[in-house]
């Protein structure tokens, strides 16, 4: 057989090649998962595949930021900031949605949030400028009159510069600043935590 | 705070959480990896998360199954079975549209495609008129004059059982039907080899 010689493609439609192709732009999808994933969306229902392609569509039609806490919204101001039973004198300051989501799964926090899109971080060429700190600094100007401003950002070398940035950018305005506790994980165990949380979770030891 | 009260939903717009839904009913995406990909196609110019829209709804659009191989198509004739150069009279005929790709990736045949979809497993209540058989069985039929039929289902109890029902019904039309080789794969190791391929290896051995 002459099979060498044969031109051929990859024994797949055009339109499946396309969107393994379109697919395998995803973060942590590789060709073959890309390949997996089309095989079962052309044999899934009709109008489930036409629900993911509309939800993306919509998501990226609809979803924008917040015009005052830069959260996700589809709104020009967010379900959060709208809701007539969140502290308006408590702000939540994190890097990004995501961590906003999770500080809402946890259930525990009632203020509202300012989401920063970034940490400073001068060795990336992060400044000040390049994430949301004037707006922060707008909402926290009087007679806005916030109580608090909880400094959410990781415990990373860049959320540790950056909630440090922010608080002393904030001292002017007079406003209690806060910073998330450090210590132990919930279920954390003594002997596999590393040294900087163990030395985090000494000197923040609190008496019972 | 009074946070426990709170009507909350996840911190999400709902064209987000949506999107996150209908990703996560993907095989092996979940909810977290979901969220992954959302947050990341939110911050994807525009026209890559169109690009990735439209090549599902074209998908399935276009993509049916050639009425002459049953292999993936979005033309009634598939690309192989229209390809001038492929030999009509040496017929292989696989499990699925991906097994066809897998040989199509070796480049080492020269011949059309049957695709079955499916293999015939009783005790699954899948019996030969739920697999493309008859179908099979029409092509070899003469006048069309197929020199060879490869059965190249997989090497499982159903794909073997499958082998050997596709042989047999083939038997009448007096057609050579051969089974891929079983044995060592490429690069393997004789030491972590399982007995039953260590005796399809001896039993096909062949003289040098």
């Amino acid at each position: 057989m002459a099979a060498e010689n044969l031109k051929r493609g990859d024994g797949l439609p055009p339109a499946m090649t396309r969107l393994v192709k379109e697919l395998s732009r995803l973060p942590g999808i590789g060709e073959k998962t890309a390949s997996r994933l089309a095989f079962n969306l052309l044999n899934r229902p009709r109008d489930q595949v036409i629900a993911l392609a509309e939800s993306l569509l919509e998501m990226k039609e609809r979803v924008g930021l917040c015009d005052q806490c830069y959260g996700l919204s589809d709104n020009p101001r967010c379900q959060i900031c709208d809701d007539p039973a969140r502290e308006r004198d408590v702000i939540c300051v994190v890097e990004g949605p995501a961590d906003l989501m999770a500080i809402e799964r946890a259930r525990s926090f009632s203020g509202v949030y300012h989401v920063l899109h970034g940490a400073i971080a001068p060795l990336d060429g992060i400044g000040p400028d390049d994430v949301k700190l004037k707006e922060l600094i707008a909402r926290v100007n009087p007679p806005t009159a916030v109580r608090e401003v909880i400094i959410a950002t990781n415990a990373t070398v860049e959320g540790e510069a950056t909630a440090l940035y922010i608080a002393k950018a904030l001292r002017p305005w007079g406003v209690k600043t806060t910073r998330l506790a450090r210590g132990l994980p919930a279920g954390g165990d003594l002997e596999y935590s590393d040294s900087a949380t163990l030395t985090s979770a000494l000197a923040g030891r609190r008496e019972l």
